[in-house]
């Protein structure tokens, strides 16, 4: 649809102004790596605060500067209302400033940013402040090993606008695709309508609890993922070797056996799992946000934002910084 | 922003090509009136898949012409993967097409419609599935009478379409607000990450029902809404007079003393509580899909979305269906 027109070229003009992030007060280690998890009295609204802050910040504009708050989480803080409120009532207290969730899980954040960068494009808004983080800690079960020593708890923001056509920031191309073979390979059964809290029993404990099915999903991605990312390439007209940072989603250890397999060898990508595990919806921002601090990516770079969420949702989206 | 340019005139073009409509099987009677309730067996699925069918039909179109499945629903069905992709799976299993959860609680898909209309005016997108629905159900407290006798469980959908510019159909305005001051008067405070299901007790299980507080909702809407509602048809460029139906969300049996002080005198907007009180996400686009098939909306015709959420956020949407 967008692909003939957007070929190499950059099709909406937004620019990242600002970006931040926050790690959970609480340090856990496991076999050397440490992992993030909040604190008794610390919850993710104050993670999501603290990142939407330095984001904000950064960007040199205040909270009354934006159009839209945006909630890019996989996870509710409460059943209702929806995170982007809540965080509003936090931040945004008796301003009119618009509140709403976008989720695809894991990779609500660049789901979010393909969403708000049309409607920056359609003219809706022009500044919208996106907040990705997720309370994994809620719901681990210390029995499943793999996913329990895995998981940190985090949060990270960012300020997009709208950008001119000669700043050369932009997003290029953007793709989402949904395997829904994978609905089950990676999920949380209880806890929302078909098998509400109260429902909870001694015996099924064990469905409220984070489920991953590791091998499944390997094995999902390893048989559907390569020709994916083959054919975003081909769309967007790009080479490997034209971008200058690869941002996955920090999924798990897997991501140096999987990224290698589609063609992105390992020290072209960032890696960030021994240090922080995975941060659910705030590893892609987290990552991209610390690379840039890094000064890794600079302004007008190619950058790749790309991941797989339970769902099982791709997400493969090409942007100059 | 938009309005300037926007007044009186559609701004994007797009259209509904087809609505669909389901409710729960099972039947409660409070006073005389009927309320929906998902029978044992019986899932939210089952309804937005009845209903998404239907809509798909009559577009005369397939689940593989859709370019993207939206859920703009209140609650979670799972914690986790989001409810497009549990949708997915019974729908599109196999197929590509991405699927992503927009929430704004009540007004899910008044903001799903202003967001989704964008993405198709960017040229992201150009046949898309809107789905809403909840299960009020899961989370009523009977012990809180006002709103265990108000809710039912139902679903809608619709097929929303790129259009031409001839053809007379798109959206003139939308704006959204949210009003966090109202953020914990409509409420389940439980089993997201802030209270997990984890942690409800005996003592505790109050915070996992719904809960409403209606005085408080309505002295906040007395305050803000008249307003919100001028400044909307001041920038929109329109008079009460040029609407031909008002949907408003069908929050509850307080819509007669609402809506004559927005200036909408009774008969003058659609009120279907006493038939199936407040379906939560549903509301909204069950009432559009009813009133359009009783031929009281016509092709051409300028509609009037509208309504409050949780949050407590304000939806306004004009748009020629």
């Amino acid at each position: 649809m967008e692909n003939g027109q957007m070929k190499r070229q950059i099709g909406r003009y937004v620019k990242l102004a600002g970006m931040g992030r926050a790690l959970a007060g609480g340090r856990l280690n496991f076999g050397g790596e440490t992992r993030y998890r909040l604190r008794a009295g610390e919850t993710l609204l104050d993670l999501a605060a603290e990142a939407a802050g330095k984001a904000l910040e950064e960007a040199g504009m205040g909270m009354e500067d934006m159009d839209c708050i945006v909630c890019a989480m996989a996870t509710p803080l409460q059943a209702i209302p929806c995170n982007a409120a809540l965080v509003h009532e936090r931040m945004a207290k008796g301003m009119n400033i618009p509140a709403m969730d976008i989720n695809t899980t894991c990779t609500s954040f660049i789901s979010a940013l393909d969403v708000m960068s049309c409607m920056i494009a359609a003219g809706r808004y022009e500044k919208v402040l996106i907040l990705s983080g997720d309370t994994a800690s809620a719901a681990l079960n210390p029995q499943q090993k793999e996913s329990y020593e895995l998981f940190s708890d985090g949060a990270a923001a960012c300020v997009l606008v709208k950008a001119g056509p000669g700043e050369g920031s932009g997003i290029l191309y953007a793709r989402q695709c949904t395997w829904s073979e994978g609905a089950h390979d990676t999920e949380i059964r209880g806890g929302g309508g078909l098998l509400p809290a109260f429902s909870m029993t001694e015996k099924n404990q064990e469905e409220y609890y984070f489920d991953m099915k590791g091998i499944q999903i390997l094995r999902l991605c390893a048989r559907k993922l390569p020709g994916f990312v083959e054919e975003c390439l081909r769309e967007a007209g790009v080479a490997r070797e034209e971008i200058q940072a690869v941002i996955p989603h920090q999924a798990s250890k897997a991501l140096d056996v999987i990224m290698p397999r589609l063609g992105f060898p390992k020290g072209t990508y960032i890696n960030r799992v021994p240090a922080y595990g995975n941060m659910v919806s705030a590893s892609v921002p987290f990552a991209l946000c610390e690379t840039i601090q890094e000064g890794r990516i600079r302004r007008g770079d190619l950058v790749l934002l790309m991941g797989t969420a339970a769902g099982l949702t791709v997400n493969f989206m090409l942007m100059r910084y």
